[in-house]
């Protein structure tokens, strides 16, 4: 367990000091203590404002000093200019958490950002944790905590529930909140982080992860501050079987910062962001309204192991509908067993009993058809869920009774997978499907892809993590960018094949390396100074005999010499050419917020067309190599599609993840290696690259 | 105009024949009269049954022949045996309209269907038109008409509006009228067309696209069973500016009818039905509730020619989140210009005017903010639709007034545009802005979908129709599938450049084709018996002298024998060897529905892997071509990505449009074209089809 009773004390205060407090409930210094007092706070409200005797009715300080006990905690509702000499204040009665509503810091520009890293300086000198500044604040609708001035508690306050919200954005995670509200789910807490100073998203996540009551984390993020910390807490949520359903926002601002080196222009860091978290086990959604369907579903804590659905339906429209979704996202809906098959059809003529289970419109003159249906599909289906379209049947006052018998006993005797209505009618009359424990959507394709994700989040928190790899021991790098063949010396030391080849000087090296190395061979210019050597003719493929490398040999150096005239050239390296297998591509990016970031694809037009790449953060093992190289789209060229030998995925996997090892032992210095192409021969022929470039940060130590 | 008004008949009569009526409001001949008798229906309601007097305090008749007049049209709730004499009476009566909720007919197998065209003959005879069987049959709320037996009456009558839902599936068509109903959009025409033993979804689409009062026309199909009026009914709508949009499920269907030839197998149904109805700018969704957001947006009849969007959000977290998605499914953001941004900037200094417009919280305190940031984005940004993410702060009712105010003058300016709002909130607060014209959505990626696809909408009626082309004269076929070379001559009559051949009989006659050709060749065993001639060993390539020619002859024609003993062989066809360039496929596919589709893709991965095809029914122009070509995702290799040449798109154009047209003129003998691959060269080199399979129906004729 982390240590986070700062937190606790943030959203979960005994005593509340609310500095500027004030009579106003529009007010920023107003709000909070209207909607505690409405809700009931279970704790001490203490406004302090020098000008006041009462706030809202209550006894109100003239200053933090003049309080009667060292609050839990404080929310600061001054301008920015006595926010420090408050933080002081604070300090000297003993409070240890605040949350700071004060704009004017960081997100007005330079002078913001010093006069923000100061508070925080300041703040813990005095040992106090901030939340903020800039933030919407908290609220905890379990003790009726409301540290928040949102105006979305005018429009009422949240349910209580186990679902927990963390937004970077005030306004946004506000939005999450009232959308929860007016679906009728309870979530208790909602942190909004602002500028974050000192806490972050991840903290909040860490805290949920850790705090009885949530069992379904939402978070919304921009940027990701601190990589360790949201680690750390996914695993944290991961380890307490909490799903984290997570919006990170500012994908179409991916490809703005243009790379040098090729892979760069594929690993922005929203894709970068999007692969980490999905290793951890986030639900990735893009938009509040998954989000809050996927929340809803997780609420239920009904999280299946099986990855399936069976669908009845009284449409069979609709259950084409739903097949087609559910096909569309990968979602499985096996067919019944036969003997289940028929059985149903005894029950029901004309019953289509395959999945979908059309049950007709029958069931509504005989709900004891949908009990038997859904039976079947529970028991003989083995499904992880299933879903039930009824629309405005099951919004039926007349017929909801009925249903709700006929489902009661199915809901108990399942308790490991989902039931599902699609449903449309009056609100009080789904709520009471819901109180049973069975999910209501009004969208039969929204209740598909939210089924979709609690089964995938099922499966991912029952299974294994990934293994943990050590830390590699740091590598030493040259002092300068290394020319291709000085990369493929450095990379072949740490166990990654290259091509057979010899670094030559002149012709007549040349030729003697290319008769050991045996013909055809391919000649290219070794010089730091150019990197798109077929460009400019400096690659001469094919050579086959010693007259040819002679002639080779003058081309390449008179094409650098022409169209790079001041480039250190350092000779000309000749590799054995090798034919057949398969073009690949592996590389490593470093990541700001994630560090050095692997990424493997075919070569050609799967990477440039199709962005079809996998990314990972290092170091990983070979298994996970693999999975990478498996999880492409392009992948089947590589298990042996069209009719082509199966290439050797076991020699890409242990070069992708010694890869990975290296990047993660060369440290902060390295900004990225591009191996392009990494020719895959037939499977027991090995993988080797046949080019490599390392960047390198020359500033960084 | 197309003469429906039988469909008048059905959809708005001024008298109802209810063959069967029942006291029993919960029976299938109960509940359309109750349902009239409570909406007040403005027609006169004609029960019929024997054994009543009276049927829900209306007069009932003992038969059809005992009614007073001949009414518009009956109502048959009477069991499938008692069907046919009820027709008959109608007939006497003069009754010319039925909608049959009877089931028992094809859906039951069989002897089903034998039934049903028996009683469509029977009813045309007597000058019937008849809706269903088995349909849930029809409401019009403007007239009160409830000619249904939907229980999704029970939780209320639909609102009258200007959206029109014709379904094949009667539960899923009253799910979309529950779903509208539920959501407070007016929707007043339903319309299930059941078996669809006469009229067809077609039907009602074409009848919605003339009627006045109708706006927007909601679809769902599985099966298009008669395309020609399907296209005929687009078409009317369009005319009309009438948005029309379809869900037509049976996707996941698609690939369980494997066809032999390679195209095939990507031209399944629902993805040939996609194109055809994407080229009759028909907005395609998968799921209700999508197809309910464009509905509703379109209900405004604001279909804006501009496609882009502006951005206004009180939240920055929400700007972003809207303009990911904006990018995810293309619709532009264009930012502001730089003076207008100015303005705004001194306006609200710590605002970013770019787009998305972060008005920030300051909008709450100062709702002038809002109405100068939306005008400046109606204005200066001159975008086709305004979103607002103003989430609760829309929603509260202290607010409105003011917001309302701000923006009923910005409405009535810019009529062409759509202005929408993200709120959260109570309904009747919401409904207000609704009310003035503004759309309001919950969530705000919904909206931008939506708005996206009333944008293209919007262009796409306003945009010019492809050329009409004329249909071309029969071409005979020869009796029995063509051989390659066979193949290659009917093609190239036709006007499709084929690679440079000659069919050889002998060694002698193959060396002295090659010499005439050119080296390198490529030689291939002529045979309709033998498809996959690499495979055999039957085709060799870079064949570059005389010697190789005659070793490649005795090669080739022992492999044939060896793997296709009994093949009828018809020779070696030498063609001229070309290279370079980038191989194509173009192909002919005969769709059960829509008849002879064509397929253009890129080589390989790209269809194989990818499916990246383009599909068009036959016959089409060059423009068309053209279009198809540019629209797959490999289309940049075409173009010249990757610093190769482009391609001779014009050359494929030409030859794309004359085979679909060739197409067209073989009728319906032809099954399937395969010009796998085609060689597109550089530009203005040409394209040539290096392989060619017809393969034709020896049945049909």
């Amino acid at each position: 367990m982390k240590d986070l009773s700062h937190i606790d004390g943030l959203l979960a205060p005994r005593s509340i000091a609310v500095i500027g407090a004030s009579e106003d409930v529009t007010r920023i210094g107003g709000r909070p203590i209207a909607a505690m007092l409405k809700a009931g706070y279970t704790g001490r409200i203490l406004p302090v404002n020098p000008k006041r005797e009462t706030v809202q009715g209550l006894k109100c300080y003239a200053s933090i000093d003049d309080l009667p006990e060292a609050p839990d905690a404080a929310l600061i509702a001054v301008p920015a200019r006595l926010v420090p000499e408050t933080i002081e204040a604070l300090g000297r009665k003993g409070c240890k958490a605040a949350t700071l509503f004060s704009a004017g810091f960081a997100e007005v520009g330079e002078e913001g950002v010093a006069a923000q890293t100061e508070l925080v300086a300041l703040a813990h000198k005095h040992g106090i944790r901030l939340l903020g500044p800039n933030t919407l604040g908290v609220y905890n609708v379990d003790i009726g905590y409301y540290g928040t001035f949102s105006s979305s508690l005018d429009t009422g306050h949240p349910r209580p529930g186990n679902i927990g919200i963390a937004s970077q954005s005030g306004a946004f995670g506000a939005h999450l909140g009232a959308l929860a509200r007016d679906r009728a789910l309870g979530a208790s807490v909602l942190i909004t982080t602002g500028n974050e100073a000192d806490i972050t998203v991840a903290d909040a996540i860490h805290w949920m992860a850790q705090r009885d009551g949530i069992d379904v984390i939402c978070a919304y993020m921009e940027a990701v501050t601190d990589p360790v910390s949201l680690l750390a807490a996914l695993e944290a949520a991961r380890d307490a079987g909490k799903p984290v359903i997570a919006l990170k926002a500012g994908r179409s601002a991916v490809g703005a910062q243009a790379a040098a080196s090729h892979t760069a222009s594929l690993t922005g860091d929203a894709v970068v962001a999007d692969a980490v978290l999905h290793d951890h086990g986030v639900i990735i959604v893009r938009d509040p309204e998954s989000m809050m369907d996927i929340a809803y579903a997780a609420s239920k804590k009904v999280l299946p192991s099986v990855h399936s659905l069976g669908v009845i339906t009284v449409s069979g429209g609709a259950g084409i509908v739903i097949s087609d979704e559910a096909e569309r996202i990968g979602l499985p809906m096996p067919a019944m067993p036969d003997a289940a098959q028929a059985r149903l059809k005894a029950l029901l003529p004309y019953a289509s009993p395959v999945n979908p289970l059309d049950c007709t419109a029958q069931a509504l003159n005989d709900p004891s058809l949908l009990e038997s249906f859904t039976r079947a599909a529970l028991e003989d289906g083995g499904y992880g869920a299933v879903l039930c379209f009824l629309t405005y049947v099951a919004g039926s006052p007349a017929v909801s009774d009925t249903i709700l018998a006929a489902m009661k006993p199915l809901r108990a005797a399942y308790p490991d997978r989902i039931i599902a209505f699609c449903a449309l009618g009056a609100p009080e009359v789904l709520e009471r499907y819901d109180d049973e424990g069975i999910l209501v959507f009004n969208d039969p394709c929204r209740a598909t892809r939210a089924i979709h994700a609690i089964c995938n989040a099922g499966a991912t928190l029952a299974g294994d993590r990934p293994a943990k790899m050590p830390v590699p021991d740091k590598i030493a790098l040259p002092d300068c960018a290394p020319d291709e063949a000085e990369a493929k010396n450095i990379l072949t030391k740490a166990g990654i094949a290259c091509a057979p080849e010899t670094r030559t000087k002149d012709v007549e090296e040349a030729v003697t390396a290319a008769e050991a190395l045996g013909f055809p061979v391919v000649m290219k210019i070794l010089s730091p100074d150019i990197i798109h050597k077929s460009d400019i003719g400096a690659v001469k493929l094919n050579i086959g005999s010693a007259e040819d490398v002679r002639m080779a040999f003058d081309e390449i150096m008179q094409a650098a010499k022409t169209h790079v005239p001041d480039a250190a050239i350092g000779g000309i390296l000749v590799a054995k050419q090798l034919s057949g297998g398969v073009e690949c591509l592996m590389g490593i990016n470093r990541d700001p917020t994630f560090g050095p970031v692997a990424v493997f694809g075919l070569g050609g037009i799967f990477v440039e067309l199709l962005d079809d790449v996998a990314l990972r953060t290092c170091p990983f093992d070979v298994a996970t190599a693999r999975d990478m190289i498996l999880s492409i789209r392009g992948a089947p060229i590589l298990k042996g599609a069209r009719g082509q030998e199966a290439s050797d995925i076991d020699a890409l996997a242990q070069m992708l993840s010694k890869l990975s090892i290296f990047a993660a032992a060369a440290g902060a210095r390295l900004l990225s290696i591009d191996l392009n192409p990494v020719l895959a021969l037939p499977q027991g022929q090995g993988a080797y690259a046949l080019d490599a470039v390392i960047e390198l940060n020359e500033e960084a130590s």
